[in-house]
């Protein structure tokens, strides 16, 4: 089941996406939460009730909608860094020996197929195409072979980052380079852990105008989902809807020679197998 | 005025401290929102009508409440790292060039008298006394100049620490080492504004166990509260009710010779100048 938030008439609603165009939950099940975060908190009870309606007729066709951010805002956004061997190795980096997390903010979540703001602070804008976890449940302190029961499902996240940014300052500040406005593209939806199945037997591919930047497989993973779940939950209570995009693969335009920052009308396409595509226009930012 | 967040009978509310006790603002304005985000987003207009009240009869006395964290769930903490110069040349560190951002996770953020555990996983506990910015109004690439209209006021904030998962993997992860439950206590409730006047000239004093461990003055931060908001601002935009914790002065346990970890049954008291003070004691994690 692919669960989406989409913008219809100038309110945000909530549905399901199918082969045939959109379910509004807002009609087809007037009780459940209007908004991704409070769905996600409903736990099982309010994704059994959406699960039941996987196969009503859609209320709107696809193209009359506007998908926005899967979870508009994002309690949490715990990122991976360095967690694909190939890409850990053309940033000449050690293969981290613990996950290495680092924090989006949630003010950076943006919509599947929104723009990107390219500041006038940088030049050095990157993309990086990431699997992102979606949490279901609350969780402390799971053991990796429980962390899947705490999943609601899977989306994709570009990682965008800002290469100077992120490397002023000692220790270097992935806080500043990651989350500037517009910098998490995320979705296209959240589709739900039993649909994807295995999630580290997947393909990843990043696309700028058409060429093809990053092409892996999740299965290149160091540290995998349920590994990363384990970890962070040691620390911290996981809270629904908490987005864990788990690390992007070789490819980064800050790894060509040279360089191939993105620029203002570059297209970032990203695909993953089962999950669809998100694909983000890179603008001058208005400022 | 000093806001704060309090339990009464087990219900929170929202309502303003003075020397007698407290002014119930469910009770005296019953129109205000009932929790401090809220309030904090209501923006002018809620802070003008809180204000009429300051001189109001209070409702209960302040040992009839138990105070909790003025912002239970702040959309984002975003702390300041090495800022005091004598606490970057206890760390052997160099002057940073740049304020250096880090996120504590909402989850982390506790009460001013609320226990803070001591898990398990680490033996390296360690505390930092630090004054809390609490953003007012949302905004983008402020000026220095410009910053105090966005600031609604301040509190305090033990930026509690394990200095092992602070140091572990490479980069170091600020993220996992600050983040953990509990570790984020605040308050004891926040002091408006135009109450504090100049936030550049506090003195703020950290005691372990009735030692005093750390004395500074905020006159010493190298970044004051206007360059951090005009810095993490050119990146993001602040949200009413966002955190700032603005960076710890020197005197950490980390840095005693042999360092003094906190251990269970320590008291840890922080006051800051106009802000009054938390206390906060450690607790075995229940695991």
């Amino acid at each position: 089941m692919r669960l989406v938030t989409f913008q219809q008439n100038g309110r945000p609603r909530i549905g399901i996406q199918t082969e045939e165009g959109i379910i509004d939950l807002s009609i087809a099940a007037p009780d459940l939460p209007k908004d991704m975060l409070s769905f996600l908190q409903a736990g099982d009870t309010a994704m059994k009730e959406a699960r039941a309606l996987e196969n009503a007729s859609v209320h709107h066709s696809i193209n009359d909608v506007h998908l926005q951010c899967p979870i508009t805002v994002p309690p949490m956004m715990l990122a991976i860094g360095l967690n694909y061997r190939l890409h850990a190795e053309e940033t000449g980096s050690a293969l981290p020996k613990v996950p290495l997390v680092f924090t989006k903010q949630q003010t950076c979540a943006n919509g599947p197929f929104d723009d990107i703001h390219a500041p006038p602070e940088s030049a050095l804008l990157d993309y990086e195409g990431e699997l992102g976890i979606v949490i279901g449940k609350k969780c402390r302190r799971v053991k990796k072979s429980e962390a899947e029961d705490y999943i609601a499902g899977y989306c994709i996240v570009n990682d965008v980052s800002l290469r100077d940014w992120q490397s002023r300052g000692a220790p270097a500040s992935f806080t500043m380079g990651k989350s500037w406005d517009t910098h998490g593209p995320m979705g296209p939806g959240i589709v739900t852990k039993e649909e994807v199945g295995d999630p580290h037997q997947l393909q990843l591919k990043t696309w700028v105008n058409g060429e093809l930047r990053q092409n892996s497989n999740t299965n290149d993973l160091i540290f995998n989902c349920f590994d990363i779940i384990e970890f962070i939950s040691t620390a911290l209570t996981l809270q629904p809807g908490t987005v864990i995009p788990t690390g992007t693969p070789s490819g980064v335009a800050a790894a060509m020679k040279p360089p191939a920052w993105l620029v203002p009308g570059d297209i970032v396409k990203i695909e993953i197998e089962k999950l669809g595509h998100i694909e983000n226009k890179v603008i001058a930012e208005p400022v």
